[in-house]
């Protein structure tokens, strides 16, 4: 299996690092091509399952503004341009919830629009985390830490309550990690 | 928690139904406004984790535009305009595969991005599944169907080879709901 090749790409929208539409002629493997294929640029993002030490995972009860009421949710952000996944992860831990961790487990990375990409997330398990300092915040939305069971994690993971794409996947992934210990 | 407001919107870039780029001005709970929040507007889509009468879980081995090298990959495709998801899910089931299941049980649905809306994502596990005719194709993607064992969809899971957010997402969360089994 051969894959597409770009032929050419021009910017169509630019809103900064946060959104730009490229218009890509792509060429597929039997020489047609297809002149107008939109490619969207969003920055690569984390999300990380934090467990504690004494194994409550830390989630957030947030409002989003494509999430009709509020969502459960893990600890997740953009990557700042040149840093590295699992920088961007420990500094959200830390930012988000004032806690670090002491094992951090890459559950893999993954293309958000297999079709028009949309960045790729990164998405972490991380263990033995423990309180060193206050949340710094800096989010726009309002958000309420929780510390949940893991019975808990499993029963709202279950009846879609966390209700962004990766959000569901880092915990779904993480769960099958941990019960492989 | 309040919701954001949107107190206007209009369109910055339109390429059809398969993605719409839009601004928003956008109004916060503490009555700070956000004046230029672009929104993303792609198709909603549906996976299916499709699992035959014999236990195999039908995926493919397929090339992506936003993937390097090739993926394994579930039934998907887009919902429709005026599509039911489940309807879609079936249709792009018997389409791609050749096959109809039995038992259909939905396993949520997701907002593709939190910020920005890029559409719905309507997972599905279908059960009993068996063939009744040729798969009709169609899709642009070269694409080899598989029929894998249960473990071999753990193994590539863990491994990170669904490469695709929602693909590793319906993998995951069927595997769950078939342990509740």
């Amino acid at each position: 299996m051969q894959p597409w090749k770009t032929l050419s790409r021009r910017t169509v929208l630019n809103y900064g690092r946060f959104l730009t539409v490229e218009e890509h002629t792509v060429e597929l493997p039997d020489g047609r091509t297809i002149p107008r294929w939109p490619w969207i640029i969003t920055p690569d993002y984390i999300n990380v399952a934090a467990v504690t030490a004494a194994g409550a995972f830390l989630c957030f009860r947030q409002t989003k503004y494509a999430v009709k009421g509020t969502s459960l949710a893990p600890v997740g952000g953009h990557i700042e341009p040149g840093e590295a996944p699992l920088d961007a992860a420990q500094r959200e831990l830390l930012e988000e919830t004032g806690y670090e961790a002491t094992l951090w487990t890459p559950l893999g990375q993954y293309a958000v629009n297999g079709n028009r990409g949309a960045g790729v997330a990164h998405l972490f398990l991380a263990r033995g985390a423990r309180r060193v300092t206050e949340p710094s915040g800096g989010d726009l939305e309002e958000q309420e830490l929780l510390a949940l069971s893991r019975s808990e994690v499993e029963a709202a993971l279950d009846s879609g309550e966390f209700k962004v794409l990766a959000w569901a996947t880092v915990m779904a992934l993480a769960l099958r990690h941990l019960e492989d210990q």
